[in-house]
């Protein structure tokens, strides 16, 4: 079994973002020399995602706003319990559950095996500092 | 290390449900031939979900409800900014991220490792045309 | 390919509550003397969650607060269809898929490859009896 291990490190200069990394990844399964296995994505930050949809800048737009009113910002510790902790992030916790925290896609002949339109997003909501994505490959 | 990968093609008659995929599912494991490993199971299509949980009518009509009331249906663009591009889905993009993208089902023994009630379910959030689910096995 | 299963079983004495099992995978994971590869942990219920995000009490004040506002409990048929079978765990249902049933880690030099602050919580919402967790790993 071959496998491949790249930490992606991203700063979005908003407090949130969506970031396309499909390309990275897609470097990362040439580089595994995997024709046939799994390629795991994951956010390693509780306030970030990592998901597949579309890139489309209406729909991110859509994202945005329709987190915000399911789980608006509030940095107040009466609206959410985990701003006592001095944090204002509660709502990046509760957002990023919404988005998913990985995916997990297969590796066919060498290459993502993706649909029409699938593309790899980091979604953040409490940026403006480095976070991290890891990239684990596995497969012959 | 074994392999297998398997499209299945749904074409759900109506804008949106549920379609129970586990015996195609199962087999696939069966013939893989992988006795321990994994079964990754996603939907190849931006406004569909494959989700695990109970084959319940009155379950499935919740989802349907809740669903619509979280991100209801809209076509005009000045409710959902995905809608100025042409299309009428936003809504199922957006409905597709609270029930997922894939599954990961662990292979034991040579069977998929399953809870008493746990199935898989393919989610159409904008149906009445052909979509492609990807079954991608991997273990020994 | 190296691989271990194993399952954990877990009864929560309230209806809901989120338990740590951070250690109990972390155990698994050396026992299986896999150096590189992926683990999967799930619920086996579909009633339940198992998802990644901080070990701290407010935040998860807030995801039981939250999930109670956009999924509550309410047993009467009226309300939710699944309930027309004499189950009173509706709810339970829909909550789940806002928090998942699974995650994904990465496997590197034989630990969970965790960024600053991962922890694997299972999440109960119809509790008061034994449920089990999967673990199962692969890899080299």
């Amino acid at each position: 079994m071959k496998s491949l291990t790249e930490y992606l490190v991203l700063q979005v200069p908003a407090r949130r973002g969506f970031v396309n990394i499909t390309p990275k990844v897609e470097k990362c399964v040439s580089a595994s020399g995997v024709q046939e296995g799994l390629c795991l994505v994951n956010a390693m930050h509780i306030t970030a995602s990592v998901f597949i949809n579309d890139d489309e800048p209406g729909l991110h737009a859509d994202y945005e706003k329709w987190l915000e009113s399911i789980a608006p910002f509030d940095p107040s510790p009466s609206h959410y319990a985990h701003n006592r902790t001095g944090e204002d992030n509660a709502d990046a916790h509760l957002k990023r559950q919404v988005m998913g925290r990985e995916v997990v896609v297969a590796i066919t002949k060498g290459k993502l095996d993706f649909g029409p339109w699938e593309q790899i997003f980091y979604g953040e909501f409490d940026g403006k500092r480095p976070k991290r994505v890891l990239i684990k490959i596995v497969g012959d």
